[in-house]
């Protein structure tokens, strides 16, 4: 067989329409990719036995893997072992070993399975049963019209454990005794900007591949900025050649994205401020206004981040900003709140007053009220004062919700100050 | 045709391994529930026209409307147009009106299209034209083997307008000329609890439901509590009977959840507090060590809330909540930072700093660093304070990592002021 795809198949009605979306399956692509298995299709269906069995029979058609999350647990609405059982024509007995693993469990916590509970250890006849390290319900896989079937619990850290320490080792160990084991894994590295309009991150990126190389470019625009990344498409090269090529591609995106480029793979903007405010020894604070927060909020997600932030001042009111930054009331008057001569007013009053190295600012108009011809919604002002007299103040427009004018205006803020402090550690 | 259901088929490769997962669905599977349309099956697929093409096949067999979301970019990758010509055998071609849109939407921006943009006025031949009131990309819908194909944008803010402004316009034209208007809604009722386990709120609402009534009872664990819901299960019933069923159960969900109910529906915390503030005409100012700025974040997430948050204070390090504060670095040094006494402290120093109503605060450990055996990692006390000398502090002890951690501590902060509320409103 020359192809070697996987689908994912996440059961339970809350993500049909609870307001819970899959992401298990992004655990699993990510993980069946390092083997070289690609994930090329999900499904989600909801409890339904008839609706997870046709998802079955669709999956074996078109993937050779299939790991199916959810639908384990004890309850009545619980049915994909019933369900795989049926698909594939097999008989549902308890089995002493999967019994074994919940009775096990159950004792951990000090309790004994009820008759709920039982039904966990249910198995189709001829499945391995696979032990559950973390909570209670045993999975199970099988092979059934040369599909390998797999069935985890939905909980994700009992799906990773058991991803983990079982089903990954089994898919290795298949693909080296039938000599797959040279397959080629499926890498994706991921680039992030900021700044930049789509249309014009696609303009840089203009004949970037060569054609036919076996490497696809991706685009994803969002309120944070646009993300590329670079996949490869995998079995179509040796893994040094691909390595190589993805290398060469990578330098080239480095150097055409330039400054618009803010980080790489799982780094936030965050994590690379808070990194080089870090690195170059300077403490933080911030006074925000639109924001209403959310840039504390962001550098503070950072592990670590008290040894670069001191403190922030959220002057939501005008009366705050006079009384927690010293932001003339006249100023405000003069000029209005959402300026830039009160966004470097902010960002100089909080550095002053928390005696730090460099104080960040915004002020603008989240909306939806508020706006005016003038000053519209989505204006926003960043401040940047580092107390040499030269104060930063950049204008925004953006556009969207509340929500998306905060989030922009906090990234905006993040990456003035990200500039900053590169322009700073280049002198 | 006795079945109506529907299926989603998202596309973006980016949704199959790039970390980000597919939310559009839920928005759709609500919305289309409304008009008593079950979403049974949800797909996702790459950017590979092939893969496209296969879900669109797989997906007229079993459902009668298909809404794909996703790939009409002007981006190379973006292939959900050839897709869907190429499935249904139809041709692709420039389409006037879809170009006219297109082309005013940008001309909004200042821009006029270039050659990658004008591929989104390719529509496949006999297809209706979606407008897009607020992105550039236009959708478009055909029939095709009895199914309505529906093909959307990605960018979830387009998705949902077009889908308002014409789809479910056009959905319940249809339903109405086919007779189908009868159909009983798949509502959903949803419950927001928090500070119980999931445990405790399942012996709250056991045997809630009676045996064989048409309505499902869900339950969701998630770090801001646990989401109770009722969905009716449509078709089963009249629309009259249904409806007085989910309201006698709801009313009975509202008595056995008492006081641990938040919320209901869209609502969230911030918006119920925020409107309790208002009414109540009270001011509120916060003071944040752990969370970091994201109280004050979620606060002003509402439109409005400049009516009752006057600010925020982000104090750290213990420098910052003596200096914006006034907490006593005595007393920090006695107790520690992470303290009731400090809690109070600081909750206390806002409110006189402010001179407003209420102080609001929170302080606490959210690692993964900074725990010790008396005080570990999760700890977290909340503090309030409304001037009358009997100012609260209550504690916490959360499991997880840093950011559910950090988002239970904003919950909890929120929670401890809406039971202060609810308690000042009854007197």
């Amino acid at each position: 067989m020359n192809q070697f795809d996987a689908e994912t198949i996440a059961i339970g009605t809350e993500l049909l329409i609870g307001g819970r979306s899959d992401t298990n399956s992004l655990f699993l692509a990510e993980e069946l990719g390092k083997l070289g298995i690609a994930v090329r299709f999900k499904s989600v269906v909801g409890d339904e036995r008839q609706d997870i069995v046709a998802a079955i029979h669709m999956a074996v058609k078109r993937a050779q893997v299939i790991v199916m999350t959810g639908g384990l647990g004890p309850t009545v609405d619980d049915c994909t072992r019933e369900a795989v059982a049926s698909a594939t024509g097999q008989r549902l007995g308890r089995r002493k070993d999967a019994l074994e693993g919940l009775t096990a469990r159950l004792a951990q916590w000090g309790r004994i399975p009820n008759a709920a509970q039982l039904r966990q250890a249910l198995i189709p006849s001829g499945a391995i049963v696979l032990k559950n390290p973390v909570g209670s319900a045993p999975g199970f896989c099988l092979t059934w019209k040369k599909a390998l079937i797999v069935s985890l619990p939905g909980v994700p850290r009992e799906m990773e454990e058991m991803m983990r320490q079982a089903v990954l080792p089994l898919l290795r160990a298949a693909h080296e005794s039938s000599g797959l084991s040279s397959r080629v894994p499926i890498v994706r590295q991921v680039f992030h900007t900021f700044g930049l309009p789509e249309a014009d991150v696609d303009a840089k990126l203009q004949g970037l591949i060569p054609k036919g190389a076996p490497v696809d470019l991706g685009m994803l625009a969002s309120p944070m900025g646009v993300l590329v990344s670079l996949t490869t498409k995998g079995n179509q090269s040796t893994p040094d050649k691909q390595h190589d090529l993805l290398q060469k591609l990578a330098n080239e995106v480095r150097s055409r994205l330039g400054e618009w480029l803010f980080a790489e793979g799982r780094d936030t903007m965050e994590e690379v401020v808070g990194r080089e405010l870090a690195k170059q020894g300077l403490m933080l604070a911030v006074a925000e206004s639109c924001t209403g927060g959310l840039i504390g909020h962001r550098l503070t997600q950072v592990a670590g981040s008290s040894a670069y932030v001191d403190r922030g001042a959220i002057c939501y009111s005008n009366r705050a900003k006079t009384e927690m930054l010293g932001v003339p009331a006249d100023l405000i008057a003069l000029r209005g709140a959402v300026s830039k001569e009160v966004a470097a007013a902010m960002a100089c009053g909080i550095r002053e007053r928390a005696s730090v190295s460099v104080g960040l600012s915004a002020t603008g108009i989240a909306g939806p009220g508020g706006g005016t011809e003038a000053k519209p919604v989505g204006l926003v002002y960043v401040g940047l004062d580092d107390g040499t007299g030269r104060p930063i103040a950049r204008e925004f427009r953006f556009h969207g919700d509340r929500n998306i004018i905060k989030q922009r205006s906090s990234q905006a803020a993040l990456d003035v100050l990200r500039r900053w402090l590169l322009d700073r550690a280049s002198k």
